[in-house]
């Protein structure tokens, strides 16, 4: 259809089932297949050996931003070094994003870096605004703003029907991370 | 935490909603970092040039199967070569699953396949019940079958909360496909 291309859409993963940020995983590889840069920010997961990222960095036009210091970030407990943190993380997509080379920026569990104050929801706002037409965004994360929500063009709740930690089950490298 | 490499997970991706194939690539992309092999058996699109496919043949490790006529499957007017097909690619999933070679196999909108009786539930749930021990699967699309959810170990529905089809624009290339 005319201008499909050329109109960015605004997507969010959210919800309490497995699948968000593998989700956004599969419209990176999609977006790299049609000759797209693609740019993941990492918004809470600092420290990890994410198998996608081995593999990704195997393939050209993909990059990565990662903050966030060492250990899981405590909601109940956010540090100013936990806010400035994310705060990088955040610069780094806004580069991607207004840059004029990427296609596809991915801002990974930022919903939750809004969730839990680690980010306010209007400097999140101001990157979409701002960004290049033809620029999609992916935003990835359980507890979505419904501000967010109302912004996007597309949203999917990623909803658990069935978990096999319920059954004791710890998480499991090549499918969780 | 011990045997967890070795216990293949059954994981559902269904519902209405964007993201369900989307998440068995991003899983195929985490398994390919983590060194296994992965296969992907095509069950409802038999001709579309996805963009994830290009990607994706610039990995090693990973291989496709698609079978299906040209054109989309009518659920109303199911044919005999339409089966046909389904059961081609039944074949080569199974081959990958039982071969030894694979750690995960994606068997791409065989739910629908199933709700539209292009195959039974029984040979899908035999295919399950015979694969090795240590090979993950992934069944992705909408209408999943109850005895597949039952079967499963891990089961997410893609909720679908706001769709930019609504708003009158066509699929987009590089999101989409």
């Amino acid at each position: 259809m005319p201008g499909a291309e050329s109109n960015g859409l605004i997507i969010v993963y959210t919800g309490n089932g497995k699948g968000k940020t593998t989700a956004a995983l599969g419209a990176a590889l999609r977006a790299l297949g049609h000759g797209k840069k693609v740019h993941v920010a990492y918004f809470m997961k600092g420290e990890s050996p994410y198998g996608e990222q081995i593999a990704m960095s195997k393939l050209p036009n993909i990059t990565f931003s990662k903050f966030g210091r060492k250990g899981f970030v405590d909601p109940e407990n956010v540090t100013p070094e936990d806010r400035q943190e994310a705060q990088k993380s955040l610069l780094a997509a806004k580069e991607a994003a207004l840059g004029g080379n990427y296609g596809l920026v991915i801002l990974d569990e930022i919903n939750v870096a809004v969730a839990w104050n680690l980010l306010e929801v209007e400097t999140v706002i101001n990157l979409i605004d701002n960004k290049p037409a033809n620029v999609d965004i992916i935003l990835t994360g359980r507890y979505a703003d419904q501000k967010l929500i109302e912004r996007a063009d597309l949203v999917t709740e990623m909803l658990e029907i069935k978990h096999p930690y319920a059954r004791g089950e710890g998480a499991k490298k090549g499918i969780d991370y």
